[in-house]
């Protein structure tokens, strides 16, 4: 049993005791008084933590704010993003730029540039109109607030169809604190603009270690537990700030609550991204069971994820438990075909190496349902598992990302 | 300079001299007169070789080939193929029908069943309706004939748009041989019936072990450098036939005859499957140069082959360099991205790390071909290059796939 208690709450990532924020329309983005510009500020110096894209392409700010948080080995004081434009693929006046981003937001905080990082999300190959930029960093500073959080889960939006955000409280035996956060992501790569962001929060007073730590435990089943279409972007960032407002200390003892309500909330904002991948219309759980492995559970799941054939058999609400077992069968995981089972919401479809086709017409009705769970057993007798959430092919993604011309 | 020219012939799979076949319809496709049978037989035993698929989950006519050609030593006499039915998760049942169709045909022409090959490709998880299936062969054995490569040819299609045939002769010092081939395959998985199978002939006298060789050669960079979708078949199968007939006896001087043969019909059968992909419109190379090795620069062009967002970028004609930059970079091989280059169609779209905008409408204009060359150089210093190709991501791909129910 755990002694501790998470319950939802409002007020996104500026729920947190200790932080505040603001966001506009600074003119990056075409449409006017479309948010495209926001800064996330603690009161004081707050610990951080962050993990960015894996992609060798990485983008200027994912490269500045890397060197932030290793030179202020874990503080920050403030998150500077922008909507409309990546800053990847810019060249040294890409570095310029995501460097002034931090220095202009420092100047009027009265912090080290070191102690500010920056995200930037939308077309690549673009420099950035920092005249823009600056006039919006100086106007939006002067404006921070609690109870802005909505408008900065807006403000880092791209293709996404609807914005991201989500709190809970945590209470525990030495009192209660508060973990928010938002992201962004369509598809996983730009453009259209679709990088992946996420910003968290919490008034408990954690350790940059531990943050750390915990920010990359929770993103291991949530963040980086799903997929749209196994594309990676080159500006791929999470952050996680606690501003210790709340006087919950977090040690071995409370590390359980954090990371508990850390995976919440990333939860939360992961199933949001794939909910709003670019033309999905279900999410798509893939559950992987009896595998000698985490890891081996994963490459599984992921590789069923990322079939093109499974997802377009789910997005016709067929059972195609063929795709499924073959898909599974070029993993590269050794098992036995013949030991496995896959079920679609709880119903056998294959098993003993050959299919329970009585049970497809009940399979295929489930499977029109918006959130469906497909489940494979490997049968090795090991007892590890994994989930990674995807969503289905649609020609409604072909449109997206082949139609609409850069 | 290599002593022997190659020149195209017709005739496909029974070109070369010792081989007929025949092709009929038995019944387990349900359209009337639609050719779902077919024997290939040489005139007496012949040098046979194959490749199978390397997924887990493998069809019962795969184990059963497999299982011929190692006791056999790699000797055939003949190949007996389906359409409409796979036989695949089809349990002991499956396994007794395959055997059967070689015991059939093995009967009829006199040989022992461990000469006689067998392939399936449609529907799996059901079985062959076996009665169908031998009164067919009783049909096609008295049939045999030379010229009946392209009755063969459709009797192996199943979604495939058109039939694939193709043959060569090949003059040399020591005399004219000939090699012929057909192959079928759609999507890379069933169902829809989208298995690749490949059948190939030479009259050249050919030691099993050399045609394994050649066969697996030349399948590295033809067969096995296609991608539709990334996914792996059940029943995918190989095979090579030398009858002898010509007289033409292949040594280590005259193998790299054979092999460029090979190459050549295995790149037209196979560059006909990608132009035949479910939903293609396009047929695109991705050409890789300058890795450190021939399997990393495989590995990128892969990864680049199977991104949906590179795959409808082409569709919709729009020269997204970013895409194809953020596809190498996480392809897990290590390079400099600032050292790389992007051409397509020969026009430089990225460079130091920079795009050239100025190139993208021409590039796009370039696009709209129905083939196109994708060029990307790791600038590694490394002289290995790799090609894949593979075809663009349409939303006819999803209405094939999603839309159709099993």
């Amino acid at each position: 049993m755990h002694d501790f208690v998470i319950a939802p709450t409002t007020g996104g990532v500026t729920a947190p005791a200790g932080f505040r924020s603001a966001a506009l329309h600074c003119g990056i983005k075409a449409k006017a008084g479309a948010l495209d510009l926001t800064v996330l500020a603690a009161d004081g110096n707050a610990s951080a933590a962050g993990i960015f894209t894996t992609n060798l392409a990485q983008a200027a700010p994912v490269i500045v704010s890397r060197r932030h948080l290793e030179r202020s080995r874990g503080v920050a004081r403030a998150i500077v993003v922008n909507s409309g434009c990546a800053n990847a693929c810019t060249g040294a006046q890409g570095m310029t730029d995501a460097d002034r981003m931090a220095a202009e937001v420092a100047d009027t905080l009265g912090c080290s540039p070191e102690h500010v990082l920056v995200a930037s999300t939308g077309v690549i190959g673009v420099n950035l109109r920092m005249e823009k930029v600056v006039s919006g960093i100086q106007a939006a500073l002067p404006a921070l607030a609690r109870g802005n959080g909505s408008e900065t889960a807006r403000a880092i939006m791209t293709t996404d169809p609807f914005p991201k955000e989500c709190a809970v409280t945590v209470q525990t035996g030495r009192g209660t604190f508060v973990v928010g956060g938002t992201a962004k992501g369509s598809g996983m790569i730009e453009p259209n603009m679709a990088t992946m962001l996420g910003f968290l929060t919490t008034d408990a007073a954690v350790p940059p270690a531990v943050l750390q730590r915990a920010l990359r435990e929770s993103a291991r089943d949530t963040f980086n537990a799903i997929t749209v279409d196994g594309d990676g972007s080159t500006n791929d960032s999470l952050f996680a700030m606690a501003s210790g407002a709340s006087g919950v200390m977090i040690d071995d003892e409370s590390y359980p609550a954090l990371l508990e309500a850390l995976l919440a909330v990333s939860r939360d904002l992961a199933l949001g991204i794939v909910r709003g991948g670019e033309g999905a219309t279900k999410l798509i759980a893939i559950n992987v069971h009896d595998a000698r492995s985490r890891d081996e559970a994963r490459q599984v799941a992921r590789t069923i994820a990322n079939s093109p054939l499974v997802k377009t058999a789910v997005h016709g609400a067929d059972p195609n438990w063929g795709r499924i077992v073959a898909a599974a069968g070029r993993s590269g995981v050794m098992f036995d075909i013949n030991r496995a089972t896959v079920h679609v919401g709880g119903i056998l479809l294959f098993e003993n190496g050959l299919p329970h086709d009585d049970n497809a017409p009940r399979a295929g009705e489930y499977l029109k349902k918006a959130e469906v769970q497909v489940d494979v057993n490997l049968g090795t007798g090991g007892a590890a598992g994994a989930t990674i959430w995807t969503c289905d092919l649609s020609a409604e993604y072909v449109r997206i990302n082949g139609e609409y011309r850069t």
